[in-house]
């Protein structure tokens, strides 16, 4: 087999027996994200039930839709009615949450047809994923659903939102807030694991959907709509196995020019392709044909949850540079070297300092500097001075600094603190944070005037005000979050490089 | 050239200018790691000096020894008589360190040759690594410390230490425990990156060197020492060049039968060989060489700090493993074809389990569970019951687990808490805790029992007793630190059987 997403007249793009070769057009996704009106069919009071968790998200996230509980039992859930059937509820349902067990299902979702409901979010397992049983009865589901005209979320899903709409079905409370990310996952815990990595580094999020066995709506459909979403500037995606490979090849192709498309792709060994078999009986295609075919596309193939989201994190805040010449600045000699051969790994290149940007050093360094790039300072400890010229230089494309940057107090956070000496150390801390606030102020400015991004990498664990100082908060506000090693900065540098190539802002390399 | 550390008959053995062929025999270091009297020449009461952050550490670390402070000045430093100079010193003195200007380290060389010190400590930098007025000025350091038998660390290091005999020469208040792991670093800077996060994990040390420009005692003088040294089980180094290259390998690999060796070789690529010549004035071998002959010595080389304390961590509280046949837990099915994936990246096996496993788990996991491995248990919020089956199997060389251990109150604590429901929740967390040390007691049990190691990998940010809980300090007490990402724990277990099979516990590829 040459290619899995083959160009053969007669191929049928990649599609499984999943396949739905009528709907390659855009569903309108509106009424999904934006529901009016929603009930959860299988509420629950109970804590440690699915149908509680995601009962208590929307109420708490709901603003002002109209929240309707359904529970066979009656009596009341959070404080609301529990009506004892979609029918009983009052009024109309846009979209209905089904949190009951599959073998209920049908029926659950017959009500939904009699209601008018025009979407429908099934969390149950035990459908395809299970075998040829389970498949049957999905396949009976979205027969029901077809005739309703009802569109499917699932099932063997966890979920879905819209931080703008305002509208959460997530069984967890994980700390989302707006921003441009949206995330498309055919794994729930997957898609848990990335939304609370986004949130560790700062990262907002416009939309997200659990895809699950996709028995209806098809990771390409969320792919369109999110490529059509004007909040989403960065589409995260999880994948084990594509329903419409062409489809999603032209539309990655598409989109991938108007924002970054980055995938994991997963079951790329033989063993994880077994693996991806039994979790989602996905067709997982083999690796060098994918990793070729998503390249052509644009796609950016990572390989973990943390790569993802610290190439999530570039594209969030940093501007596309005009060139892979990167500008290096570390506090430190060894770790200029390490880093050095970070950026040289991922084929980026050491810019060559412009002889004003030598001279601006010298006259802010010792003579002990390393007189080229990297900016070694050899013991000064200064950092900001150092990062001005190379926004200036024309021969920088982009700027990496490795620590010295948002580490309030410095080192003077490492020294021993003599008892006596405690004040003035607090003074100390309080003086760097203003100063270190000024000068990110700052660095932001020159960011947007010259158009070059910077990334950050910590070197140095544990210092004392790391985590918590309003500092580390106004960098994460401003996608600066620093990345935990200089590998994994120079990795996302490299990525945004390749974009911007792609994209024809970067040429090609030199 | 076939190899740098080649092994024609006339050839240097690598060894660079700074070569000393006629020490190739193992220095005694024990009164440089445990100096009974330490003067401290350029000690400081002003904080932000270097002489002042290492003097408080001296002091506060150092135990019964004598120490004494030397300042031009005179007065006092830190409560302590400070002498004008080495000669009024009272008693004698085995260890000098000297934080005053290169300029003057001749001179306060010869107070140490009249005062009969053994060994010295040099931090200033200014010397070799700045060009060729520095060099002269450290060969005179050399000749002057040579005529009075005095060994000399750096110049241009920053410090060294020994965790069990409580000297500390550190300018930095970094905290380290005792523990299996010694580090020798070419690079300070890259040595503090070190030390903080392999106190992050939980990790601690033995001795502790920053060996600086090297100028008398040699990455390799304090690799045989380490090599012999029992409390050190594990030798970590930051390499930008070698002195005595053959040397090197040769100490490695008799030492690498006895205890793993994993290093950092920088300045791998084009330009961070530059940026190394510009730091420490190093000669750094072309990559493919050294990897190759580092290889065949048993060195285990890492890219980055992050990956080389990833993997002491692996070889501090994990027995060796007898085959590369991995049995996998992953709370998610996702989860577990990402971490299949990165497993048969780094060239690992997917045990097969035996039926009687396949019996024990149907028999704890409901009908959905993945039937095979990796395990999934597809929603059953249950993770030790796993285990036990995989340690017990004769097909299972060693076991990875991703997601579900460690996490105190699961995921409860990422529930919704209504309000009314906070004492619920709390108890929950407790007994939850609780439940966590009984059982992380039982796999400690069951790894020595059956000897076969066990990685941790976690997968969702922000659980909100993650960090804190007695639970992750027992983990890391236990060297069972949970690895951020599965990508990082399989490849720490990758090298765990790669160095089982060269040390031959373990087989060959099957």
């Amino acid at each position: 087999m040459q290619m899995v997403y083959g160009a053969a007249p007669e191929d049928t793009g990649g599609m499984t027996a999943n396949q739905r070769p009528d709907t390659a057009r855009r569903p309108d996704l509106d009424g999904l994200f934006d529901a009016k009106s929603v009930a959860v069919i299988g509420a629950s009071g109970t804590p440690g039930k699915w149908g509680f968790g995601i009962m208590s998200i929307i109420l708490m996230r709901s603003g002002s839709r109209e929240i309707y509980a359904v529970n066979n039992k009656g009596g009341e859930v959070l404080g609301l009615k529990a009506y004892r059937s979609l029918e009983e509820v009052p009024g109309t349902v846009d979209c209905a949450v089904i949190v009951t067990a599959s073998q209920y299902t049908p029926a659950a979702m017959e009500d939904c047809v009699r209601k008018g409901v025009k979407f429908a979010v099934l969390f149950p397992g035990g459908f395809a994923e299970t075998g040829e049983e389970g498949a049957e009865l999905q396949r009976r589901v979205v027969e029901i659903a077809q005739r309703g005209g009802i569109r499917i979320v699932g099932p063997n899903c966890m979920g879905h939102f819209d931080a703008y709409s305002g509208l959460f079905t997530l069984p967890y409370e994980i700390p989302v807030k707006e921003g441009p990310v949206s995330v498309i996952t055919q794994s729930g815990n997957s898609g848990v694991a990335i939304l609370t990595t986004l949130s560790a580094v700062g990262l907002g999020l416009s939309k997200y959907v659990s895809s699950g066995n996709e028995a209806d709506l098809h990771f390409e459909d969320y792919l369109e709509y999110f490529g059509d979403d004007d909040r989403t500037k960065i589409v995260l995606g999880y994948i084990e196995g594509l329903r419409e490979g062409r489809r999603f090849l032209n539309l990655a192709g598409a989109i991938s020019r108007k924002k970054p498309i980055v995938i994991i792709k997963a079951g790329r060994s033989d063993k994880g392709a077994d693996a991806a078999r039994s979790h989602t009986g996905a067709l997982a295609g083999a690796d060098e044909v994918s990793v070729a075919a998503f390249r052509q596309a644009g796609v950016i193939q990572v390989d973990e949850i943390s790569d993802l989201v610290d190439t999530a994190l570039a594209f969030s805040g940093q501007p596309l540079p005009r060139g892979r010449r990167i500008g290096l600045i570390s506090m430190g000699g060894g770790l200029g070297v390490i880093s050095t051969d970070a950026l040289r790994s991922y084929g980026l290149e050491m810019a060559q300092f412009s002889p004003a940007t030598i001279d601006r050093l010298n006259s802010e360094l010792s003579n002990r500097w390393s007189r080229g790039n990297p900016v070694d300072p050899a013991g000064d400890p200064i950092v900001y001075p150092l990062v001005w010229p190379l926004f200036e230089d024309k021969n920088v494309d982009a700027i990496m600094v490795v620590g010295g940057i948002g580490v309030v107090g410095g080192l003077a956070t490492l020294l021993p603190v003599h008892p006596s000496l405690r004040n003035e150390y607090a003074r100390i801390v309080q003086a760097s944070e203003q100063q270190e606030l000024d000068n990110i102020d700052k660095l932001l400015a020159f960011r947007d005037r010259y158009r070059k991004p910077i990334v950050i990498a910590r070197t140095v664990s544990g210092f004392k005000t790391e985590e918590t100082s309003r500092v580390a908060e106004k960098m994460k506000q401003n996608y600066l979050t620093p990345y935990p090693s200089p590998g994994r900065a120079a990795k996302a540098l490299a990525r945004l490089v390749e974009y911007s190539e792609y994209i024809g802002i970067a040429g090609g390399r030199s």
